[in-house]
């Protein structure tokens, strides 16, 4: 039986990918990795680049996913995937796809392993999950990301800021992923939504990168020129014991 | 300078610890890990055992973290136990801090490292993070936490169901974490937020080991005998597109 494992990459450092996964890329006969465009890097492949061995002649195959969100252009690209994905699974008998964090959050592998398990029931699926930034970004700035009896938030981009307002009334702690033009709207929803000034507040950008920055702050003391602030952003904040 | 690491341990398999975490552990002298009481294995380190190469002889040292929410208990034993921690990593001068899940949800971890960077800062402290169990649960179940702009909330126990029902109203997916007793009332709860009856609803017990069940299912059809589920137990449900 053909098997395919879908494998979080993490958010970026090699070593954090799991103990499981370098197991599976290992014992793949082809790698498959998720791209933007034909001439562009796989980040998930760059992640765990420095686990492949060349040694080893494995086949790397990139998809294609364009960053678009028009609908037919979006089923199209994950049909084609899909397809690819099982061709490939069934020439090689054995197969990774890398992606970058855990295939489950925010990952563009739940829409092709909603399609395998559709047309392909005769390949085996195995997922392993991978740490993903906010995880990362609370062990770089030192902060919880819930204690307790605490709720946790997590707000991707593209904000309907009518529903983050409820959310924020309501949890103890708000993860907000990119992007950082956003924030300066988000740190004044925060104030609205009864977060005291001391609640404690970290900002990161181009984390794992060379120009990676961690900024920790509080929600009364951050500096309003957020405007700064690039794509590649994370911001948490935790409601102050007091708030 | 003697040096720390605290290291999420992740929810179980051995093989879902990362290679960073697995590099801190042999390098350390010194492994500490929490238990609930002298006399109690510590599941941590049960986790990180397959890991540990007893040709090294490492000293391993458990921390005692009595089960209580007395607030005057909890705190005498935050600072007796970052106290011991001090001294074995000193004394070692290279130490880690076995931890269940991610160090930074739901840990004491965060207690521990507030008294040491606090008391203590001469010991240089790194965090590894680790798998968390909805994570780790997603894979198993076959479900996304959250796609594109969809909001992930995370409820760990003690409900106040008011806030739940304020977060549910306004999340694209749930996830709770032990216990199952108030499974019936969760259901309850989001049926009244206004998830749809074909929304996507899992249940896990026992995750990661023998007795581990998953059951997939719906918001609509779930058995409302729910009185039977374990106190490790996940519930995660996520919001129906028409919903």
């Amino acid at each position: 039986m053909a098997r395919l494992t879908a494998i979080g990459c993490g958010p970026g450092d090699p070593d954090l990918i799991t103990i499981k996964a370098k197991k599976a890329i290992d014992a793949a006969r082809t790698i498959l990795c998720p791209a933007s465009r034909e001439d562009r890097p796989s980040i998930a492949l760059s992640i765990a680049r420095p686990l492949i061995d060349p040694a080893r002649g494995q086949r790397v195959v990139k998809l294609v996913f364009p960053m678009t969100r028009d609908p037919a252009v979006l089923e199209e690209t994950w049909d084609r995937n899909a397809e690819e994905m099982a061709r490939e699974v069934e020439a090689a008998g054995s197969a990774v796809y890398l992606t970058v964090g855990d295939p489950y959050l925010y990952s563009t592998w739940m829409y092709l392993h909603a399609r395998l398990a559709r047309d392909h029931p005769e390949i085996e699926i195995d997922v392993v999950p991978g740490i993903v930034s906010a995880f990362m970004f609370a062990s770089r700035a030192g902060m919880s990301l819930a204690e307790g009896a605490e709720k946790l938030t997590i707000v991707p981009s593209c904000y309907d800021l009518t529903q983050v307002r409820e959310l924020a009334r309501s949890s103890d702690t708000m993860v907000f992923l990119k992007d950082g033009q956003y924030f300066g709207q988000v740190i004044e929803l925060l104030r609205e939504a009864g977060y005291a000034p001391d609640s404690p507040l970290a900002i990161g950008q181009d984390l794992g990168t060379e120009r990676e920055r961690v900024t920790k702050t509080t929600l009364g003391e951050v500096d309003a020129d957020t405007s700064q602030m690039r794509y590649f952003s994370i911001l948490m904040v935790r409601r102050a014991r007091n708030g």
